[in-house]
């Protein structure tokens, strides 16, 4: 939690007229509560947005307005900073036990280390694939089983009557899957929960999130997207790829399991968090590339999500660990239909092969990509605030795992009445032709030798679907089926996401985008008949689920890549990034990506990207936390104790200051320390017996920190005795001491990038006689951004 | 050039024995030359890279053999950093006037901004592909007329005989074309040579290469490229591209052209080099898309050669620029080529397409694409040496423009003979298939209804060549024709590249390695005769092409993805991955890659990704130039004007320091301040009159640094007066008040990360007290680097 002084005396407005207690606006009326002075300073933030009083005057009144025609809710933590969030280490302690390791390495010893960070890539992408495999295949397997008797049950009742048992076996086969994978997730692991994916890409931009690289997650991840997709909710199984992939990087590269108590005394170079972060990038690469069969979308979005600091080293190790992942996925999954060899299967995920041959679009329907990108857009942002406001209800009101379970329980529920209602209705018959090779037709009350066609959607997993829309015969479908489908798919797939499974988004967007863009097509074709020219319905549903998915996750470049490669066709490139920027745009006009949106529901301290376009205004004066608690180069045991035990402020990092002694000299800032280092000298009692004046332990070597990391124990955990309390703590040896400062004029958009550039946790503030006058932390410069009345400032909070 | 204290103290051991006047090894031996020693702290090099004495030893006898065994050459700048390039500012001066600009920008202006970056780069890939699009039409055309004019030629006289005739036209013809590529090139602009692949490469990296982004040196660019490949020398038209791409996007950014003197008067915030390079390397992006017509590779390569700060907008404007440049390439060519609509030209060079359907390549023949990486490895390797020798050679005895003309032409003879002989003497003639779409099939002494096969590499551009190696059917090559024409177009190739005309080098290595790829699919296929499975050569020209491409270059990623979207098919993504990764390591054994020897052989201040590994032994201390020069914040006039005029130092950096009046105090950094913002203060004379105490001057705006850039004048060019002298400068408002410092113990490693991840020009280096001790410029950086003996240092020369 870093040096962070809590700024108690910069109350909300929100605080001071107690609206926060007492119920607040949801969604435009809460971005007032944001706005905080510094009364101390005198200078409130308002003026930096440089809002006149007249605008203060409305806002106001609307947000009286809003505290009236509005839902009687607080926001959880809405608008708010967490303070429990910790930071990640991506700038290396350059202490002097590190430079003397690195100076005894040899050129030799390097080449080894770059060698091995190859291998451990290799595995990372071997067991990915692996991962990924066994996923699909037990997927494949229990969903078959489930299907044959469903469809059994179904096919016994449909000539009899009594169809409603058929429906109530499925609703309460469902359930009880569902039940399963719920009840792991929300009772052993709730970390496991959703997709992962914003949890992931908060790692990789600094933020420790507790528990989420470890092997139990793992775990319960792929028996709850097993559960899940079994259970017949509409998710898919993609998303959770991304993040098995980092745990998978996490475990294999620290060379041992906390969990499993195994050490296998390899790669222990890697354990700090730089190496880490590069190996968990390197896990979601090889997750995105198993998941859609795109190696090069993988590392897109690892970089995209992850990197600040392109190496290209890294970047080629990280395209290594995702080609390797889809390739072992393709091989295994060969050998699983019984085709070795045919390595057609590079992802969980086939978009099939569109045609290459001839015109694959013309010029002249771009226009109507990019129409079709703004309703995906639109049709995003208004999942995001559904999802949101949805989110804002479970927070408040389903928290306990028991209850969490049975939500998961009844939408599987629901899910599988509302399918079997629209197929039963459903009066869509299609003949069964020779080739379809779907697995589960439903003949239902059609005609010998055709089958119900909304079936095929709604009775078959999700990535099937998508495959059928994208490349069924033009007629497969009519238009109602695909628009009610459209419809109802839209709402279930909104509300399972977020709910306590293991369950990935993607799949779910693309059905529904892949669904109306479908119907597009047909429209099209149908208004155009002359020119059957524009009647390739598949391609329209391409082209509909990239807006759709764009529009709710708003990944740009990589989700591009990803399409692209997902249907091996390089021609799509021009109208799907079309698509996705415009679906972009448009949906950024009104609320934020799906995982953002999570993302700050969680109150998490991410940095994006720069610091907001506004705040040239503010210098690292303003942003800083102070007065900050240092210690000193020699300090007393007692001393540092009871500065780690300090429950109110929790600091993570304690600048070490040094004075000439005996000199008036102010004190100069020397190096810094951090709280995890401490622990371990505390632990292997590094003290200076001052009376003997002699060191009375051994030395402490970088192993014993290795060994330590990454749980540190906490200071309660560590008992020092009275005596101990007396004698001092010599941090010469372990402290960073030359660690990055800024001058308290250094304006915040250039502290943000020296910040951001070199993955910092802590920076120390100084004057120009090098005294420590502050400390920024990721909390400090993540609490600024632009909202609606221009630069807001967030507050922190315990919670 | 910065502010380097030219260390003439540290004398090289050349330079004491006076090897380096009298004759150096060229490979081998060379690297002694650089182990430099520092007498004044009594610190040999040599400890760094701990060498014993017997080493010592052993070397010298080694340098003694070298002298008497090798050529007496000197290496002309071999292992030395020129001092003579200046670095590009990617850090922004933020200074009081920048932002007070910023602090006066709403969040709407910035809205503007981000809209106008769109634009531009919108019009940046715009250009870039009608460039291309007129590259290409043009060598079509023309070199359509010429092979017309040499093949009818060649019938009449090949039946009465007197293909001498024949032969003295083609060759003639060809030099006189290649003549005026020379000419204009090595008279007019001599950075206009070569692919340019090296000079942006360098640019983005933060080196300022004279002239590299003038109009002019596009003009010369595209004529001279023209002309190299109609004049059939053994070069393609991809490589120059990016160089072109870089300029449009250097000219359309600044919204004027100097060389026309016109000045839109738009796009005035662009104005500076950190925003001039996110353009410079959407264009390059945008050429590398129009060459290959691959827009992901682009965007990779612009990343992979030139970003060091990954930026998810910035990024997706380069992906932005790079498909509005392959759709514009695309659109005007489906209308020269008379079917408008038909969007299946993406690039300049097609592959044409690989079959889809069935097995792309079996498990099995992976070990055989790794035996072709290191072929190609070898190859590329052989290669580079080859070409590093002539290359050095041209330095020392080519350098006059005529000189270079005449090689040229020289060489444009050499290939019209070469390629007619081969044609000449083969006997492969193969039936004229109906579908046959070689537009200049040669009958020569082959029977009716059959062409010569030789004469459809020989006898073509080189791009129709790779297609045809790629797909024409099997059989159409007999092994001999492939093995002469890959012996031959080796040497050709390489004597071509560095030659004073404009040419790219990928065209060529594609080809070499698809023939020689091809005979290795040829042979295979001949091998297992029984399992034609392995008989598909065009699959096996195209590995190859990748092997030898990759020997040559070592680009990675961006190479991967360029081969893929070249292809159009994402099944070969795995072994192009494979077969370039096996490339580079073999070929990185031997020696570096093409670009980064030319790099090398200019002296150029490269920063690569990382320190080297095992420089943690030195400090900032160690690496900093000091003395530096200071200026006080209110400076007399004569002062910077003597400052600046000093050609024997030459700074280009001056921290600012200021001292409390009348005490003791030592003086403390406060600022930093450029010459170029000196030279226009001096040139509007913003100075302080004494006696009156006050401003004389109006208030300079930030507009005024705006026009200047980038070609401020020299100091020289402006006149100050002796009663001027004596005024006082106030530079507090034009100084960067806040620049980055590290303290004397920060090991290069943590000084080259951040000097690197946020694109430094000066790094000033301060001891406890804030007092300035030295500055780290990017030759402090560049210097060292890992040789055969460990860490090694380059010297410092003014040439």
């Amino acid at each position: 939690m870093a040096n962070i002084t809590k700024k108690v005396s910069w109350s909300s407005r929100a605080d001071e007229t107690g609206i926060l207690g007492e119920g607040t606006p949801l969604l435009n009326g809460s971005e007032q509560l944001t706005h905080s002075r510094q009364p101390s300073e005198g200078r409130s933030v308002f003026q930096i947005g440089r809002l006149s009083t007249v605008d203060l005057e409305e806002e106001i009144t609307s947000d009286e307005d809003s505290q009236r025609g509005r839902p009687n809710e607080i926001p959880h933590n809405e608008k708010l900073l967490s303070l429990k969030f910790e930071s990640l280490d991506y700038d290396n302690i350059e202490n002097q036990l590190f430079l003397e390791e690195e100076r005894r390495m040899s050129h030799m010893n390097f080449r080894c280390l770059e060698i091995s960070r190859w291998v451990v890539c290799g595995l990372i992408g071997f067991l990915t694939g692996l991962i990924a495999c066994f996923i699909d295949i037990a997927v494949e397997e229990l969903a078959g089983i489930k299907y044959q008797v469903v469809k059994k049950n179904i096919e016994n009742f449909t000539e009899v009557g009594g169809l409603s048992i058929s429906l109530l076996l499925w609703a309460v086969l469902n359930s009880a899957i569902v039940m399963v994978g719920g009840i792991i997730v929300a009772f052993f692991e709730p970390i496991a929960a959703g997709s992962g994916i914003p949890q992931i890409k908060c790692y990789l931009n600094g933020v420790k999130i507790p528990r989420v690289v470890r092997l139990k997650t793992l775990v319960v991840k792929v028996a709850g997207v097993i559960c899940s997709v079994v259970g017949g909710l509409a998710v898919g199984k993609e998303g959770p790829m991304i993040h098995s992939g980092a745990v998978v990087a996490a475990g294999v590269s620290q060379g041992r399991s906390t969990s499993l108590k195994r050490d296998f005394k390899i790669f222990e170079y890697f354990r700090r968090d730089t190496e880490k972060r590069d190996f968990v990038s390197a896990g979601a690469a090889a997750g995105v590339s198993a998941a859609f069969g795109a190696p090069v979308g993988g590392v897109l979005f690892a970089l995209e999500e992850g990197a600040s600091f392109w190496n290209q080293m890294l970047t080629w190790r990280i395209f290594f660990a995702s080609m390797i992942s889809t390739f072992t996925l393709n091989i295994f999954l060969s050998v699983y239909n019984k085709n070795p060899g045919d390595l057609s299967n590079p992802g969980l995920i086939n978009f099939g092969r569109f045609p290459v041959d001839g015109v694959a679009y013309n010029f002249y329907e771009i226009p109507l990509f990019i129409a079709m990108g703004a309703i995906g857009g639109l049709l995003g942002a208004l999942f995001n605030i559904l999802n949101y406001w949805l989110t804002i209800f479970r927070i408040r009101y389903v928290h306990r795992p028991c209850l969490q379970v049975m939500e998961a329980m009844l939408v599987a529920a629901v899910t599988a009445t509302v399918s079997f209602t629209m197929i039963y209705f459903s009066n869509d018959c299609q003949p069964l032709g020779p080739e379809d090779k779907k697995e589960y037709p439903l003949q239902l009350f059609c005609a010998d030798g055709e089958y119900n066609s909304m079936a095929t959607t709604f009775f078959n997993t999700p990535e099937r679907s998508v495959h059928s829309l994208f490349h069924n015969q033009p007629g497969t479908y009519n238009p109602l089926t695909l628009g009610l489908f459209t419809l109802t798919y839209f709402f279930l797939a909104c509300w399972t996401y977020g709910l306590a499974v293991s369950a990935g988004v993607f799949i779910p967007s693309l059905l529904i985008g892949a669904a109306w863009g479908r119907l597009c097509g047909f429209l099209l074709a149908a208004i155009t008949t002359p020119a059957p020219l524009w009647a390739d319905p598949g391609k329209y549903a391409l082209i509909g689920a990239a807006a759709q998915l764009g529009g709710i996750v708003r990944m740009t470049l990589s989700l591009t890549v990803i399409m692209v490669e997902a249907t091996g066709n390089v021609t799509y490139g021009l109208p799907i990034m079309l698509v996705l920027m415009t679906s972009k745009i448009v949906g950024d006009y009104f609320v934020e990506g799906l995982y953002d949106i999570h993302i700050k529901l969680q109150s998490i301290p991410f940095l994006h990207w720069e610091a907001p376009a506004t705040s040239h205004w503010l210098t690292a004066r303003e942003v800083m936390s102070s007065p900050v608690t240092c210690l000193n180069r020699i300090e007393k045991v007692g001393t540092i104790v009871d500065t780690l035990s300090n429950t109110s402020t929790n600091h993570n990092g304690f600048p070490v200051v040094v004075q000439v002694s005996g000199s008036d000299e102010p004190e100069k800032l020397c190096g810094l320390i951090l709280r995890s280092q401490l622990i371990v000298l505390l632990k292997h009692k590094v003290f200076v017996e001052l009376a003997r004046s002699r060191l009375t332990h051994r030395k402490l070597q970088l192993k014993d920190f290795r060994d330590a990391y990454p749980r540190f124990p906490p200071i309660q955990s560590i008992h020092v005795s009275q005596d101990e309390r007396e004698c001092m703590m010599d941090l010469t040896e372990f402290m960073n001491a030359t660690p990055y400062t800024v001058p308290q004029e250094t304006s915040l958009p250039r502290v943000f990038k020296l910040f951001r550039a070199l993955g910092l946790r802590h920076l120390v503030v100084v004057d120009d006689e090098n005294r420590v006058v502050g400390l920024v932390t990721r909390k400090d410069l993540a609490r600024y951004h632009i909202g609606k009345h221009g630069l807001e400032e967030l507050q922190l909070a315990q919670t």
